[in-house]
């Protein structure tokens, strides 16, 4: 067994600007750090062993900034990256932080509001393709309500389709080959959000004109926000071929966003998660959308995003376990082989209903779900 | 306006036999009403004016029946749905009472469980055929988890899909007209249910062979378990042509599955609920899958059936007095004119690049949202 | 019936100042309001009807003010609440906003910092007391964590509890007369808060050295937060002598903490609380602590206090309704009659022992809840 | 470090009748198991290694036994329990099954169903006293509402004080010597419960006449419906004296009771209530209140139990383990000393409120918060 869980490049970690740099702000508190520059982030990263670095526009480039400020920042950021051996992966667009976007950005009511939405949107893919991103995520955080009489719910969804459908022809015009990665969340900011969970973007996907250029970003602490099973969700975009990205971090179910370390609420949960993406062969960033306590001052960041990665490997190394477990490998083989999928005929429909089953019999086999799961908790716990 | 609450056919309110038959057996405590014979659940549900009757399989034949009491059983309720003036609009089929389905249904590891599955749901569509339904509904209550160890949880997935695909064959070869509606719940009575969510299934949806012949059946309970807002679901739904049918009833987010009366735990939610469906022109059946507290004989289960409908048609009044309000009209004129959609073009695209933007004018108008609000609570309230 | 919902002095509404004053800033957005000077939310809560104003200490004067700005501000303050005739019936100390108490004020582990804290609340106290408060609440918005490791939360309870008497002897020492109120509340900012509930609270008040000088204050977002019943929280606060003060606004379960306008959540749950607090004859201040949308300019908050205290008003007004309902009263009268408390005797023991109950008959009568819930769903949408 | 996770009668393991005798029944299915008499619980318990065996009085003797058949039935028990070796350090009360119960217990409106509650649970208290038990739980599963409408909350809890105070006196006058535990749960089967939280129960009981004799039974799965921090509340049980009893299992938050083998849903919440039962010295039973999976036989049922011992055994070493941590502890030194409580004078006060503090130096300081608890992390984990 690989007992060595240090971070290298083939394991594809990634942060985003806004996690190491992440100040503590809340709603009842102020920040607790001080400004984390883009490039002292990037030096960081670099530091405790991430691969890449992914950035909303304005992590990078202040909403006001001219034009020569920008080409200034962006030039610097890529020399760091280069300097540091980082690459961007993502990157992704701040619809959500100005006050412009209080009653949402692609499904506002205002005209203006969507259209200057679309217009940074296409500024931010522009800044992601200049840096190299060819996964643009699209977090609509701002698009809900607190009260659903401003607006019908369905009418937001065609502006949300039409907002996507115009990007992705403004990214097969420009030649970005950018493919986006939809995410949902079920609430905070806004009371409720639109498309509150994963599953809701699979199903819109297949409405819009270029369905194959979009797929979804889960975020753990989004669905288990909602106390939802993360990992069900995450199978069901695999499954679908819709797993363009994913973050991840850990969440308490039924509150506020929390954002913790990668495995820090929820073990058994995150390695779930870990081998589910280990044994399908995912092999796109594992990008990790946390930020340390406000305890902590960057030396605790430091901490933080080191134990993500840590954690994340130490799981990585319990799934390789656990698949070498003869006992646990016994117990699954029991549990029934893979059988080749049944299509209809009318023959075997006619044979079908003319069997007999033997309830009784069927449901008095005793599955030994307790024991396989107790030895998942044991192999967790490193006693076997 | 409208103040007559009495319920008539074409307001097409129907319930399961299930519902009104409810026994008050719960986790923690026995059956509390005698059991209500399939024809007495009839004639209560004509007494209290309802138009449509709905069931499980098991809800009038027994699992373990002969053919021959089947049909004297199916004849019987055939002719008291006939005396009484109820159509059955829906059928669907038992996949979770009995300890067959402890591990699931189509999604069972057991080979033999998920053929006997199919085997049953195919019996029970052809009872829901020949009672006159168009609609099937499926609930998988049992197709999920408490650990997932157990299995992958996208072989689940494709062990649901090849059983839907295999079902839409069976019912176009037997020309039942069948529309299949998929009903979604988060957890309970597993752990963990696979396609926790309408949006879920959405997104399964357009993965079968015959996407068009299935829908979605949407439970205001089951999306408000996990503290979505339902109305969002079902306007996703709705928008995507996917709403074929719906279950109303009552629940506070983050407990067990309670579904309690039409409008009773939450007033504005169901409000918000009826006036999307009256306002979008949804016409199929208002279908209530709820039962009466355990603290009620058979009179207080008509209480309870009598309430449901009225609440909805109560609501439905507030919602086409909320249209009439001219304050309320006039904040939704300010809120913004609809637009026509814009599709991308290279020129388009160019001009939005380069339009200014006064984002603290943008950020600056007052939306009156809390007005709004108000108003619509006020209109709830009777007071305007 | 009253239908006259103006607000009057002898309602007793009060707000906050940070209520009318919040700035819409959350965790994902910056401010949308300009600010509010002190003296102008105060014209604005006359202006809308309000008989009170209440504030944390740096509400009105900033955390580094000089003693002298101190006291001019508060003096303008005074000015301005005595020309607009509003009292200041509450004061609280804000002990979670600056860096300083990241990990807790009355229980972080630097003892330094649980100083300055205590300091800090004397000074608050100090400023109250000059304002004509006489209810002091204690919110402990850090007392918390987020990994449990950091602390046995035990000693937390004692440096809690070391804290609250200190402060009590300071009141009664400087002749205060401060009546404190403790405010729970589960989780947000921290990731589980201390005394997460109500409940916890009045189990803690008696292990103090002066339990009657403490009460609690509950709040109607915080309960519901954990998807909790806050009429039961009010209620076992009223019974036991502890209800000091009250926090009104709305919140749907499970999510984090949304501080809506009174009544706009939950109708219902709204209604019972002020039933409750009616019949009771609870005549302590109704302190809204709630905020208006991010969507509003300063006319949106207007709207927002205003709909707070009109809904309260409406639904006082059908509490009445529903008491003076002779249908319901009559279902009420069935439901048995008030018996008086029975005493433990020996005799009434062995009497008890040997009674034969027939249980079959006293579990069919049919209780008529549904009803009587209907009911009172009618009388709340204004149809009887 | 131990390594052995046999467990040993000084564990002091108990498990319910209900427990291991639990047949699967839930809302949506039938029961899956076949009955487990009383006398094979027994000896199942044994087996696996427990150390004692708690009961409602139902769980043993059915409610309509007769006086010749329950002293039967109670003798074979006593026989079992000797020739195993088990004790009956519990014994409680089934005041929820039964339909007489549907409106509550101590609670109910009916006061003939109050008065037969008290009967039911002083004959379970006679039944606890000769097998033996000096710990009665009460746990009122009914007493709660579906509608607030049905009685006012405080007149409830004044139901069930007079109803404490009279098994109070029960137990002093028949010197059975029982202190009572109170259990809290949020909700299911009730719509609401009242007393819903560990808290809202300390709160209550100093309102009693024999506040010494009552304390709490906190069970994980009933704190964590509600999303509450467990070991919070087990810390202020344990503070106050009043953790009598406790009920181990595990939960996922915002859920239906899944009374989850212990350690099955969150291995670190499990780690830090096992930490500190084991640190702060409590001697009482472990008593796990949990059960199998549907999917399980009897062997099943051995291997859930087996697997609630053994996961509290392991996490007992890994406590031992961290305790003995040397980065741990020299991070948990760093922390801050320990003071002595600073009880007030007037001098104290004078000078607190002179001194000056460094806001920002005691700002600055990193705690380190995220190492201590990916430390945490690793102890569990076993790769430190």
């Amino acid at each position: 067994m690989q007992t060595d869980y240090t971070p290298r490049p083939e394991h594809k970690f990634s942060f985003g600007l806004w996690t190491v740099g992440n100040r503590g702000r809340d709603p009842f508190g102020d920040a607790v750090r001080p400004p984390l520059p883009p490039v002292d982030a990037v030096r960081l990263l670099a530091k405790v062993g991430a691969w890449g670095v992914n950035l909303h526009d304005n992590d990078l480039v202040p909403i006001d900034a001219s034009l020569a400020e920008r080409d200034r920042i962006v030039g610097e950021f890529k020399k760091a990256c280069r300097d540091c051996g980082l690459v961007v992966p993502m990157a992704t667009v701040n619809l959500f932080f100005d006050a412009v976007f209080r009653d949402g950005a692609f499904t506002a009511n205002d005209a203006e509001v969507r259209a200057y939405a679309r217009q940074k949107t296409m500024q931010a893919m522009d800044l992601g393709a200049e840096l190299g991103a060819r996964i643009f995520v699209l977090w609509g955080g701002r698009e809900g309500t607190e009260t659903d009489a401003c607006r019908r719910p369905d009418d937001a969804i065609k502006r949300l389709r039409e907002a996507v459908n115009y990007l992705c022809e403004y990214s097969l015009h420009r030649r970005y080959g950018f493919r986006f990665a939809l995410e949902a969340k079920p609430n905070e900011p806004r009371g409720d959000i639109y498309m509150a969970t994963t599953g809701a973007y699979l199903g819109f996907i297949p409405t819009l004109d270029h369905p194959e250029m979009v797929g979804v970003n889960p975020e753990v602490a989004h669905e288990q926000m909602a106390g939802l099973n993360f990992l069900h969700a995450v199978a069901q975009a695999w499954e679908a071929g819709k797993l363009f990205h994913i973050d991840l971090n850990d969440q308490m179910p039924g509150r506020y966003d929390q954002d913790f370390r990668f495995g820090s609420a929820n073990i058994k949960s995150a390695f779930g998660l870990v081998k589910f993406l280990e044994d399908a062969g995912y092999d796109g960033p594992r990008h990790f959308d946390a930020h340390a306590y406000r305890t902590e001052d960057y030396s605790g960041v430091e901490d933080f995003a080191r134990g993500c990665m840590r954690t994340y490997l130490i799981l990585k190394e319990r799934a390789a376990r656990w698949n070498a477990d003869s006992e646990i490998q016994s117990l699954l083989k029991e549990m029934g082989e893979a059988s080749a999928p049944i299509r209809y005929s009318p023959q075997n429909a006619t044979q079908l209903l003319s069997r007999e089953f033997d309830r009784q019999k069927l449901a008095s086999k005793g599955l030994s779900y307790e024991r396989l799961d107790q030895l998942t908790v044991e192999v967790l716990l490193g006693v076997r």
